[in-house]
């Protein structure tokens, strides 16, 4: 048997938990240690046998680590550490602030060429495996419409806005992908759609002792950036109801590309996920891709990469003639 | 701007004809050329100014044409014709012969290699795009089930099958995905299937004068290897109606990854083509390959290849930047 590709995890929250996770689901692959801004004593993984370790020593393993897993957040984590992480080991990060993509490609390609490293970046779902669906459906189809719908999702950010509304004690909020639009769309219709026309959004609020539901409901479905231009319906339940409902991290989309060809015929190509757990399966694809970082840096590749300049056969754990007979 | 690529095509079929109105929505490709093995003189192309050539001839415009897409079938003409194709260009096919795929590359390989160029086997969506999302399902999640199912599509082999009973006028056959099927597999059950237990099949039939329906039905679904181990419906219909809605060729199919991750997470990945034309789809994703061929060959790569090696990014005219910027 090959010798495990030795991966490590920098940062471990959510997503941190879900790449341990995902590694123990690919038996060609180890976790060999996980690096936290915490005190290490206070991180307790899935397998206590892994090294925690403190993330200002984390230069220091270069020697034991094949590709290292960015799991911290995009908005302060992986603008600096994905660039100074790419001068010591291969890397794959999540980045997913999309106007500041090619300015994170050009940084991290100039520090991991200069160390002679592969950076992959912005892997996951979206950015990631709908982004690989948006260029298969315009390259094969060039003439049509290319269409992206989230969830059902929790979205963090919504979730946040709704708590700070006076009178909320605990709230969670779900994008839904609008049902009719998704009609059209697979109608061959070829309609122009906001992204407000896209989608609705749901909130589950438990209200503080006290507070006045109709109150609370207005604040939420007037709120300006976050709420105003959407259809937002409310549902008020009680604690013990949230805690057992409203505790997971669902998600999900499609992408669907509407398309003609030759004399007018139509053609659809539809993508969607259906997501139990989002971290969990960010996670999963991260992990994937760490296997073909491995691959390209063990040949000899150095610089930046995202999904569109992988070739797809990396991220098994079979061999060529295998995934032609199994697969193709 | 860039020089156009320069495509030929080799058998000009269905699949020829979709490719010459594929390359009609790509303006960095142009058709410079059909091979055929009928008179040139009687092959009319939808574009009447392109040269229609003699295949005995092919050999003669090595330095015309960038890549040639091979439009005959995988029965008899691809397995000599790639490979002999290869002795002197970049080529493209869509052989479907899945038990001999390892046998075709190899031959190509081998070919392609010895004379410098590229090959690309096995193009279109199955083997082609419905592979992908095979290894891309069991890559990011590899504790699952994956499921194929084909339609609603025409199935040529049994629409012949059903012409050849006696008192038929003519036929068409689709064979249909089981709805039962996918949502059983939708919902995470992931059961044990056989591909007759995903696929249902439905006849149209126009009967000859004097032919008795009820004798006709009883053959067709009990013929064995065809029918007799499928749901099969059979109808009845008049000419008129045979010739206005039966002669175009739909197809299209799902690929669902069903999976868990973490603990006991459901994780679903669906993929769906729904095609108004089957032979203009697969000549669009030909067409697709044809651009990433002629950009491997123009960088020095030989050898053949699958949708596993290639690059997705390669499949588009946009270039690196501006596909981050808009489909990352």
């Amino acid at each position: 048997m090959k010798r495990q590709i030795r991966v490590a995890i920098a940062g471990y929250g959510n997503l941190g938990r879900g790449v341990e996770a995902a590694l123990q689901q690919n038996p060609d692959m180890r976790l060999v240690g996980v690096f936290s801004r915490r005190d290490p004593a206070g991180v307790g993984l899935l397998d206590g046998s892994v090294p925690v370790h403190a993330m200002a020593d984390i230069e220091q393993y270069q020697q034991e680590i094949d590709v290292m897993i960015l799991c911290g957040g995009s908005k302060t984590d992986l603008p600096e550490q994905s660039s100074y992480l790419a001068q010591f080991y291969n890397i794959v990060d999540s980045f997913d602030t999309h106007a500041r993509v090619n300015e994170h490609h050009s940084a991290l390609d100039q520090a991991a060429r200069k160390s002679g490293h592969l950076a992959m970046l912005s892997g996951g779902w979206d950015p990631g495996l709908f982004s690989l669906n948006r260029l298969f459906g315009e390259a094969v189809l060039p003439q049509g419409e290319t269409y992206t719908f989230w969830g059902k999702g929790l979205s963090q950010g919504h979730s946040d806005a709704v708590r700070r509304v006076p009178g909320v004690k605990k709230a969670v909020q779900y994008t839904l992908p609008s049902e009719s639009a998704i009609e059209r769309v697979r109608s061959g219709e070829q309609p122009a759609l906001s992204t407000r026309e896209k989608h609705t959004r749901e909130c589950y609020v438990v209200l503080s002792e006290g507070a006045d539901a109709s109150t609370v409901r207005e604040s939420i479905v007037t709120m300006p950036d976050y709420f105003a231009d959407y259809d937002t319906e409310v549902h008020f339940i009680d604690e013990a109801t949230f805690d057992r409902d409203h505790v997971a991290m669902p998600h999900g989309g499609f992408v669907i590309r509407s398309a003609v060809t030759g004399n007018n015929n139509r053609q659809t190509i539809e993508y969607s996920l259906n997501l139990g757990s989002n971290p969990e399966f960010t996670a999963s694809v991260l992990v994937a891709y760490a296997r073909a970082v491995h691959r390209l840096a063990s040949a000899g590749e150095t610089g930046a990469r995202t999904v569109f300049d992988i070739a797809p056969g990396l991220l098994s754990p079979k061999d060529p003639v295998q995934l032609r007979k199994e697969l193709l």
